[in-house]
């Protein structure tokens, strides 16, 4: 399938993306923001579901998510001790967007997703704070960076350097163009593990300067799906299923310390908070033509990762822990050829 | 059947509960915490599982007991927008037992369990602080109090006070007797659903001073049961399931706006963070024996809310919301018949 | 809430229901049709939900309504050895309205839920045709009886006779009257788990003739709502859900032998098998309505099953095992009161 | 990872497997049995789980095996109108092997899986008996055919012959060696969707004779994994649910008219139907140890894929529908490079 314009969540129109990363002697953290669209999203809710792949994850706002198939604020990715904070930051500025939250209509869901840096950043020093949450919220833009920025500062993947990545896909329906956008926060699977579509299996030993005394995999990978075909949650859920695949294409079987998630989003049309009738007409793919989006979740997942493995540099971290970059492997890897 | 020696969660032998309760001019919060047993749960973790009855809820760390089948840290409740914090709380509280989290091992699942008081507490405030659930945990005890304290200080149910209620049943198994107890956190029912066990509906509206100007719902009840029954997750699920039943006997139908969720665990044999073999060994209830537990489960959920809503006093909270006392109901009520 | 004109699950307008009855020395069983609409159910399916309330069951066809949210067969309800033949006539009556299938277009999912009714007839003779199958189906009218009939011939229910049961409620939305009805095969409860609405626990030795050697309880209950109010299937999983709440209102805490399971469909909107378009147009109720449709089948399950019994005549079935009717007990308990 | 002795499921002790094959003008159909022991499986049940990868199927069972955690019966692989058949044959087996079933115990849960192979075969024509169901059952033993033989005997993959495949892998757990098997009945996969391990894709229009007017894939896949390690069913279920990232690595992307099932057992320990005592004790792996059983089945899954694909001849079925054989690609695509 053919890729977006930018090759990235943010050919999905409206959304957009923000990081806020912090990098000092210990610390290669952060928080990267995705908004679904420009609006005051707990007004306008748009449908959307989770997938949870292998749940040894900490990730905040999935139980309401699959029950009510909506999601009503943006979505934060963090480390897995950041969870809790961006949950605090979420809800503060729900409420001030929306000052009658919690008075004189319900509470809000804070959708905030989680993989452990512990390898690459002092995780235990718990150093966001709710404004470093905020100003990735404020800084989303269509255009974004990918690699060791933002959540993806301090992650690993494969025993190289992981972190942010993203891509996207295509596709005619109704004699349109449709879009289906992909971003990972990769932080999965064990040195050795990976597998490139064309069949080579890079290991980081390869490499000159060699990982030495990898702990077990502690990894895990959230991936984000935004589309702007009309689809239900249960639709949703079927999409957010394919990420599955993709991460699968690389190599992985869902580790059993991996958090594994997969939140699925469309744009096409918005839930109101208060409807004003008691019935509501909503558009929705016919379901013999969802393939197509099955088919781009699991290309656009799986390119992701190895988007954001190529975009991330080499790094040495907390306690001089070290992460080479694909992109070495793969230029190395071509001399030899 | 027999209710236990308090007819409380902590007839089951280890488990301690401790409120702390925050209550001034526009606040009537707090935290409840359930403390499994007095060592360190990161080390001997217990089997749990959880049952979303209704999923409109922000409750955390549900997505990896229900992948791994095991709690590793106290259990709060505590309001909707305090979630966040008790999280952090556990964390640094579980960094603190066991320092090799995030470093040596994996991180920690925090579970933070809660209900929206919104009605009779300024829950925008936020007031609550990481202090506020150690104390909470630190006093756990035996004997605790119920109804309008804790995390139940501002809950609602039914239109009457709710707030924390127990209950618990003994039965024979293999010659000995065991226990299962229920702890709720009530905060969900319309005004006029509440059905008594005899048949009786009693409703706020009959007190001389009714509630004026109730909001829709947007309650919500957590129950938490315990049981020195060896089970494994698995059923632990079907027992959690149970809870459900209970509700339903006082009028619950399990509302769209309310998030009911039931969590279960076994004190039975705890499972070591580190194994030093490959494999265990566990015992587990003969499924078919579940049948006691499965009744004792909806029994002890709906009396345990019935004895919080009897124990709460009448309140007069945030902005002058008020909540009469289901006790106050009944003593009229027996007058009148 | 207030009952339908009827009160039966033939009052949410083109559902129609059908028994066939087998009955001779030691067989009592038979087939209960469910046709959601006079129409060709594969070409033009209903949106439709199931909840496994207890899986200790053998229906079929449940996988795939979870999955796609759609109904294409009409429902058969029957005793649990009956599944297989049920299941094979569905798929011939199927090929026989739309000859492409499994040629040149899919296969179809039959829907056939059951109960086991070995109590009372005599299961192993595995004695229903599929012929008996169509007559049910054939058989299917607006005004329908109750009791033991079709597959609830030899149903039995908290020590009572069981059977088939059925109610409704109407209530009001976007300024018109719209409908719920729920239908059950009942066939739990242990003797002595009865609730009554009015707190009564009648146990079948309060009557002259009391039930000796009852077997362990290894019943089950299936039930089954449809509505004309325009859902998805994702809010119509979330009414099947209530039906637990209506049946643990009777006293049921779900068996661990009892396969309790609800199947919800709406019938407002019908899905073609064979889309023109690439996107759909759907009608659905706003989510802050649907408290109606939960208490509606809460309470619509909670009287099915009561009236199944009270509609239910006393039998002495297969090996001379007998049960009584609730009715009767209701008469003597009047008199003695 | 290391394949065991003869790489099939047959490697994990006591399982085996037996076709029966129905092939004439327009059939290719059959059954295939899988017996996890020699005994009585209704007597000593087996701990089991069920993953839905996609649930646009029609197998029978599973719901009592996501509940109960158990395996009661051989497994009956089929087309998906032998279903309903397959059920009848394994009640009358079981009843006759355990006469008490649906007398003074409860009935039996008969579990039947299937993929459509309307393509090659006559599948309106529903011709398989029970008597041909226990023809396969008897018939099994350790050693066994794959390809087009059984229930694989009309299925396609990717465009090529499919049918049933097998592999295994060995590891090393607590000192001693343990398998895990893995055997798929393959009908999936659109033409040119199939990826092989060295990247190739290989296209069925690269042979000489393409398959013309190829129909929308109504595909499926069936995955039975078996181990000889102690897994509970919640371990099983994790297990299974990795068959899917086996699948995902040859291409599939899950779609939408694909029913691709995965359950799983372990022959490690036995679960007696009449337990003795309340309590009973079980061993089970550690949770840190479980990636082995993950990796090995992906692994193992997708290699029985190819397994199956390669073993199968070439096939002019039901109305001239052709298919090829992936190992003639294989021998055509050696000679040109």
């Amino acid at each position: 399938m053919t890729p977006g314009t930018r090759n990235t969540l943010a050919d999905v129109a409206g959304v957009t993306i923000g990081h806020f990363t912090l990098k000092d002697k210990t610390l290669n953290t952060g928080f990267t923001a995705i908004r679904p669209h420009g609006g005051n999203l707990f007004h306008d809710k748009l449908p959307a579901a989770v997938e949870v792949i292998n749940g040894f994850g900490k990730s905040a706002g999935l139980v309401q998510v699959e029950e009510l198939g909506t999601l009503e604020t943006p979505i934060l990715l963090t480390n897995t001790f950041g969870v809790g904070t961006g949950v605090n930051a979420l809800i503060r500025r729900a409420i001030a967007e929306s000052p009658e939250i919690g008075r004189s209509t319900g509470t809000v869901n804070p959708v905030v997703m989680e993989c452990n840096d512990g390898y690459l950043s002092d995780i235990q020093a718990m150093a966001l704070t709710e404004q470093d949450a905020i100003s990735a919220l404020e800084l989303a833009v269509e255009s974004f960076e990918q690699g060791g920025v933002g959540a993806g500062a301090g992650m690993s993947a494969f025993g190289f350097k992981g972190g942010i990545g993203t891509a996207s896909r295509v596709f005619e329906l109704a004699g349109g163009q449709f879009t289906l956008g992909a971003l990972v926060l990769a932080n999965f699977g064990r040195p050795g593990d990976l597998m490139l579509p064309d069949g080579r299996k890079p290991h980081p030993k390869d490499l000159k300067a060699p990982n030495d005394g990898l702990p077990v995999e502690r990894g895990s990978v959230i991936i984000v799906l935004a589309t702007d075909v009309p689809l239900d949650s249960r639709q949703l859920k079927r999409v957010a299923k394919r990420a599955g695949a993709g991460i699968a294409r690389l190599g992985a079987y869902y580790g059993n310390g991996s958090g594994d998630i997969a939140l699925a989003f469309s744009t096409a049309q918005t839930i109101p908070h208060a409807a004003e009738s008691d019935f509501v007409a909503r558009e929705m793919i016919t379901e013999g033509k969802i393939d197509l989006l099955f088919k781009a979740a699991a290309e656009s997942t799986q390119e992701a990762v190895l988007n954001g493995m190529i975009s991330a540099d080499p790094m040495r971290g907390f306690k001089g822990h070290k992460r080479q970059s694909l992109r070495e492997w793969l230029r190395l890897a071509s001399h030899t050829v």
